[in-house]
């Protein structure tokens, strides 16, 4: 009669328990979930890649090792994505006050590397970690990197606003040069003016020097550099960096 | 004995709700509480507020009305000091390597305004709404701005090292000069070289345009500016800008 009594009990325990045990394995699997007031890592990391996009932290060689898994889940998450759409909303309403010449002379420049093209992949096989010349080329060479569809939308805008848009790309032109140029094909990006890329005279020179010296070299010819866009300050810095200039988000890693 | 034997079994309901009640409710006051995948209007803003940082976001006039909530949680709840602690460390990691030189002329700028005093609680009174140039005269003149204290460290620091600070404000020297004056030195801003205050010359003209001519006369006179500290870009941008400048998180306002 005592055992038949306490069943019951036992049963409404578990039942009574069940919703808990399910509520912890939620919070532990939510790790975006804080309760006001409490840090994390992920406030830490968010404070260093402000830094970067604010141009405070430089020269760093790869992504703090407590901020890979923040990192990764800041690009795969939907933050980047937002981040990016915002910032190609903000080059559209700037472009759409500014009127392209009859003379053909106003220009944009666009970085490719994870301006136009994303290379998200393969850092990520990579851990976010040093930059590996020999993996990078492998991975560039097989034509596989996926279109940002913001910037893509924002180089189409341009294009019909008649623009002549410059991709401006530290990538190497000997052996980087025709599978860079399809990718972008197959990525949608056509209709730009030219593609520009390292040559054998700019091999070991900073992005920032060579790309400074081709942006002369187009105004000297007599364009008019209207916008630039890049995920690297050393793309928006130096010579002739252009009207305005817009900053792609890239806490994955940093080209001086 | 029928009732009898019901009341344990709504007694152990109650109690098995208790929690669950107890779970809904932290869950609602927990804004920051999110799934993953979950997005909110904290995501957009933080898109925002990143493009405020890396200067895509320019000439706003107040911070969108949805992102007023979220500005003032970023700012009182842990992430601003985060950030502005930051950035300091980096100015800081960035002097190390560089020596001031006997010749007294190796100096360093800062802003006051949000680098060095700050103005949260009144902006936070305003709802971060539009500038009110006698609001904010009435404001400063009660010498009550609190000092940043990252930056305060770091101004210390500099101050060691043998570099010559300037401080330079787009606040009208006329009329908030000596209440500046005290107001940074009762936060501890003390053994500067310089206050540099907006003068009637200047008085609507953009901080950008005053800024700029300020630090030229200063490179004119010799000296060399190792670095530029402000919440601002019109602070570090245009003429001698310096030799690196560090800029300091500000979501509440934009001055051109």
């Amino acid at each position: 009669m005592l055992t038949v009594r306490i069943a019951p009990w036992r049963r409404l325990a578990l039942l009574a328990l069940l919703p808990h045990l399910f509520l912890s394995a939620a919070a532990v699997v939510a790790r975006q979930c804080l309760w006001p007031g409490q840090a994390s890592d992920d406030a830490g990391c968010l404070s260093w890649r402000v830094m970067v996009e604010a141009n405070n932290a430089r020269g760093w060689r790869t992504v703090p090792p407590q901020c890979v898994g923040y990192v990764s889940g800041y690009m795969t998450r939907g933050q980047y994505q937002r981040d990016v759409a915002g910032v190609a909303e903000q080059a559209r309403a700037y472009a759409d006050g500014v009127a392209a010449d009859a003379d053909g002379l106003d220009a944009w420049v666009f970085d490719i590397d994870d301006t136009c093209l994303s290379n998200l992949l393969y850092y990520e096989a990579k851990q976010f970690g040093a930059y590996d010349p020999l993996a990078f080329r492998a991975w560039a060479s097989r034509e596989a990197c996926p279109g940002i569809h913001p910037v893509l939308g924002l180089f189409t805008t341009l294009l019909d606003k008649g623009f002549k848009v410059f991709l401006l790309s530290g990538r190497d032109e000997e052996t980087l040069g025709s599978c860079t140029a399809a990718n972008l094909e197959a990525q949608g990006f056509s209709g730009y003016e030219r593609l520009i890329m390292r040559t054998p005279e700019y091999r070991g020179q900073s992005s920032s020097i060579f790309k400074s010296a081709v942006r002369k070299q187009l105004v000297d010819e007599g364009y008019r550099i209207r916008g630039n866009v890049g995920d690297q300050w050393s793309d928006l810095q130096g010579d002739c960096a252009g009207d305005r200039v817009f900053k792609i988000p890239n806490p994955m890693y940093f080209v001086p």
